[in-house]
């Protein structure tokens, strides 16, 4: 029944890699607390980097500087 | 006062069948609980099937198996 | 599938009122938007008056002033 | 270390104005609770005015009355 | 830079546990999208079975039967 | 309109920090985008330290540290 929420910057996050983080957050719960995977919900929210601040400034100006 | 967030799968939902969610929460929660209905907020957010994740596989994989 | 969460002020909510606001929620996304019942998710956060603020100000001076 | 998230509605924010509120809310934490700039997140969420309800309605009605 | 929110029923997590799900949840972003665990965060919500719903009931109800 | 949701770790923040957060808030949206203070909503959450990872760790353990 666990629900988690992961949030990261929108960089081309593939649908396998979404996929493997479904599949590694879900396990990790079962292994970890025993939850039943059948009702483990995962929502995968991904950010502009204009949107996502760090440090008091954007994620696109530490893109910009290669950061 | 209140604040709800309802999150969805990206799968079609019409502006009508948002506005009818947003007025049933926030009917209900005048009912249950006297809740101003001026100041209760609803957010909804719809998320692509393959952000969504229930037993441990991605929502896009069941819909591609018709479930 | 969904998964809504619902917020509001520590005052005082039974576990009747809880046990309303899930099956009512429940039932209008079934009834709007078709979605299944059995894995429909709801988290109720129940939050101090003092750690809620609304036009600039705690709700517990609002509480105060009797609003 | 704190972590902020910001919804409002989409209505044209600029990149400056997003910019505005990382380094305002991360100065805010700074000054109050002497939070480390260096680890305060920020996350702007800007949502559709159709997916947004207030006094039961959809933001996008009152947009269209001039409100 | 990730956030992570997750969010299981309060039934005597141990400290021990949540350490492992923070451990493991950030070893698993470094894993598969390669992200800095210096700046991944991870907060856990524990939620009275009172206030969690599935199928439209509360976990309370549910935990009486012995589901 | 816009609804904010602060999330720092439970270490004896006071009332009166809580009021300065969301006097804070609420100004910073209206300098920046004009929103409406009437409207504002902030939600302040206390995370205890055993709950809040950074770097795959509790707070905890860096607090007993002296971090």
């Amino acid at each position: 029944m666990p629900y988690v929420n992961i949030k990261v910057t929108r960089e081309g996050v593939t649908a396998e890699q979404k996929s493997e983080l479904i599949e590694g957050v879900t396990a990790l719960l079962q292994k970890v607390l025993n939850k039943n995977p059948a009702t483990t919900v995962v929502v995968i929210d991904e950010i502009d980097t204009d949107n996502w601040g760090i440090a008091g400034e954007q994620v696109t100006l530490r893109r910009n500087r290669g950061e």
